[in-house]
C-alpha cells in the first residue's frame, strides 16, 4: 500500500444521501432544525455512511506518540520524559483520555511511532499497545529537516494500516484521534502556517504553558523552521518532512483511513488538526469524513478549523490533547445519530403545522 | 410543606470544598485547568456533593406539561394540541429528549401540571407520567392573571415534591428539568423581562417559528401582560401567578428539589431558565446548584443566563425545548466527574514541571 494507493480510494460522500437526510430532518417531531448543529451532524454522518440510519455504537481513539527536537529550542514547559510518563499513565488507563474512553465505550489503541524512551508496560495493560517506533524523535526542525520523506511517507502509512486493520476487525463506525508528544504544538503551528499562509504569531499559541519568553522561543522556532525549508502547501509529504513529527504523520493516516472504510473521524486540538490539515492537502475529499470536535483555547485552532470549513461541537477553553476534546464530543455525535434514527416524525406524532 | 419550609433546607455549598477541589484540579496530569470549563463543572459538582468524589451516575429528567391561554394571542406557530400530541409522543418514548434520556441512561418522569387535555395513555409507557393537573391550561395573562396566587404556590410544590419523592426513591445524583408546552416561550420572555429589567423586544424570540407578524404578536402580548400587572422581581410567586405557567412553576420546584437535596440540576433554555429565575428569586442559594445545559437559539436565553451567572456548556443553536439541551449536557457533567475522581494525578504519573 503507498499513498497514491491511497488517494485512489477515497471518494466524496453521495450528496443525495446527504439531501434525503436533510428531508428526514424537515419531517421530525421538532421545529425545523431545531437541533441546530446536531441536526447538522446526523445529516453528515448520513452522508458518510450512505444510509440515513447511522450507527456510531463501534468507537475507538488512535492516539499516536512521538517526540519533538525542536524541544532543544526551549518550546515547551514540560521536560520531554512527561511523553514517556503519560503514555505509561496511557497504558494503565488512568491519563484523561483513557478516563473518558472508558466513559464514552470507545476502545483505545496506542501506538509508539516515534518517541525518544521505551514503554515500561504495565501488568494489566488497558489499552492495545503498538510498538511502531519509526526513529527516536524527530531532529530540531530549526537545523535540519524533522525527518526524511521516506520516514515522513512511513509514519502516514504506519497510522493508515494501525487504523485500517482495527477498523475492519472491530467493524468500527466512529474513530478519533489522540496524541502525547511533549512540544508538538511546534510542529502543528508550522504545519498550520504552511496552508492557511498566516503569520506564526497568530497560529502559536502557549501550548501547555509557556510564558511570553517561552512563547517568544516557539513563534521564533516556528518562523526559523519556515525559513530554512520553506515547505510548500502543495507538498503535504514534505511538510511532514520538513516540520512535522511522526505522531502527525499518523494521526494523517488515521484520518486517511477513515474516509477510505467511509467512517467519521471526531479531530481534537490543535495537533490532530495539523493533521487534518496535511490529510486533506493529500486528499481533498478525506475533509468531509472530519467532524471537529472542539475549538482548542490553543492560538490558531480557530483559523485551522475555518481553513478546513470544519464547525466545532464545543468551545469549553479546553487545551489538553490526548484526543480529550475528540472524546468528549462522542457523546454528541452518537446522539446525532440518535435524532435522525430514533426520533418520531411530525406524522407519526400526529402534528399539523397552522 | 411550604415554599417558607423549602426556603429553610436552602444552603450554599461548601466553599471549601470547593477550595480543595481546585487544589485536586491543579493536582491531576494535565497542563492547570487544561480542560478548562470542564474542569470548573467537576468543582461545582464538588461544592454541591460535598466530597472530592462527585457520583451523577443515578440520573433523572423532570418533564412538565402545561398549556397557555396567551395562545389565543396568535403568539405560537404550532396549535395547542399539539402539547397533548408531544406528550403522547414523550409517553412513547419517541420525543427528542426520551430518546436522548435513553441513550445517556436518564430515567424519565413526565407530570402534566396544566395541560388542556387528557394523555392517552400508550400500553407501553416508557416513563412515569404523573396526573397533576391544576387548571386546564393558564388564563390569557394579557386579560387576565394567568392562574390564581394559590395555584402559582401549588405548581411550584408540585414539581418540589415530584423531584423530592424520586430523589428518596432512587438515590438521585443528577436531575434535569424539561417541558412542553405551546406557547410557553412567550411567559418565559414575560419573567426574563421582570427578573433583568431588559425591554421584551431584546427578550422575545421566536419560539417554534413564527414568521415577522408572529413575533410582533408575542412582543406585544408580553407588553401587555407586564403593563396589566406590573409584576414584581421581589414577589416571584406574584411573577409566576400573573405572566407564568403551571409548568414553569413545577420546574422551579424541581430546581428548588435539587437544592434542598444537594444534587447539582442542569438547565434546558428558555423556559427552563425562566423558571430558574423564580426559584433564584425565591430561594438565592439555589443557583449554587444549577448548571447551564446550553445556550439557546432563542433571543434573550444569553441575558436570563447572565442575569444567573452561568456559563453554558453547549453553543450549537438548539431551540427545541423538551428537556434537550441539558440532556446533551449530561456526558459532559458525567465526564466531568470523572475527571476529577478517576484522572491520575501528576504525582502518580511521575511528573515534575521545569
Amino acid at each position: 500500500m503507498t499513498i497514491s494507493d491511497i488517494i485512489k480510494k477515497i471518494a466524496p460522500c453521495d450528496p443525495k444521501i446527504q439531501e434525503a437526510a436533510a428531508q428526514r430532518t424537515a419531517s421530525l417531531a421538532m421545529p425545523l432544525r431545531a437541533m441546530g448543529e446536531i441536526n447538522a451532524v446526523s445529516e453528515k454522518l448520513c452522508a458518510i455512511s450512505g444510509v440515513l440510519t447511522p450507527d456510531v455504537s463501534r468507537r475507538a481513539i488512535f492516539v499516536m506518540a512521538g517526540d519533538h527536537g525542536v524541544c532543544a529550542e526551549g518550546v515547551s514547559s514540560f521536560p520531554q520524559d512527561v511523553t514517556m510518563l503519560m503514555m505509561q499513565t496511557m497504558l494503565e488507563g488512568r491519563s484523561t483520555v483513557c478516563v473518558y474512553a472508558n466513559h464514552t465505550g470507545t476502545r483505545v489503541f496506542i501506538t509508539d511511532i516515534g518517541t525518544l524512551g521505551e514503554v515500561k508496560a504495565p501488568e494489566n495493560f488497558s489499552a492495545v499497545f503498538y510498538d511502531r517506533k519509526i526513529a527516536k524523535g524527530t531532529a530540531n526542525f530549526t537545523k535540519t529537516a524533522a525527518m526524511s520523506r521516506a520516514d515522513a511517507g512511513k509514519s502516514i502509512l504506519t497510522g493508515f494500516e494501525t487504523a485500517s486493520e482495527n477498523i475492519k476487525k472491530y467493524d468500527l463506525n466512529l474513530i478519533t484521534t489522540g496524541e502525547m508528544g511533549i512540544g508538538n504544538t511546534t510542529p502543528s503551528a508550522a504545519i498550520a502556517a504552511v496552508f492557511t499562509g498566516m503569520e506564526p504569531e497568530i497560529l502559536t499559541g502557549c501550548g501547555a504553558g509557556l510564558d511570553n519568553a517561552g512563547w517568544l522561543r516557539k513563534v521564533e522556532a516556528v518562523k526559523k523552521g519556515l525559513h530554512l525549508h520553506s515547505p510548500s502547501k502543495d507538498d503535504p509529504v514534505g511538510v511532514l518532512a520538513t516540520v512535522g513529527g511522526y505522531e502527525i504523520g499518523g494521526m494523517a493516516g488515521v484520518m486517511l483511513a477513515a474516509a477510505v472504510h467511509k467512517i467519521p473521524v471526531i479531530l481534537d486540538g490543535v495537533i490532530s488538526t495539523a493533521a487534518a490539515l496535511i490529510a486533506y492537502a493529500i486528499a481533498p475529499d478525506c475533509r468531509e469524513y472530519m467532524i471537529a470536535g472542539h475549538e482548542s483555547e490553543e492560538r490558531g485552532h480557530k483559523y485551522m478549523l475555518d481553513y478546513l470549513k470544519l464547525t466545532p461541537l464545543l468551545r469549553l477553553g479546553m487545551r489538553l490533547g490526548e484526543g480529550t476534546g475528540a472524546v468528549c464530543a462522542i457523546p454528541l455525535v452518537e446522539l446525532a445519530a440518535a435524532t435522525i434514527t430514533k426520533v418520531a416524525t411530525l406524522t407519526d406524532a400526529g402534528v399539523v403545522k397552522k
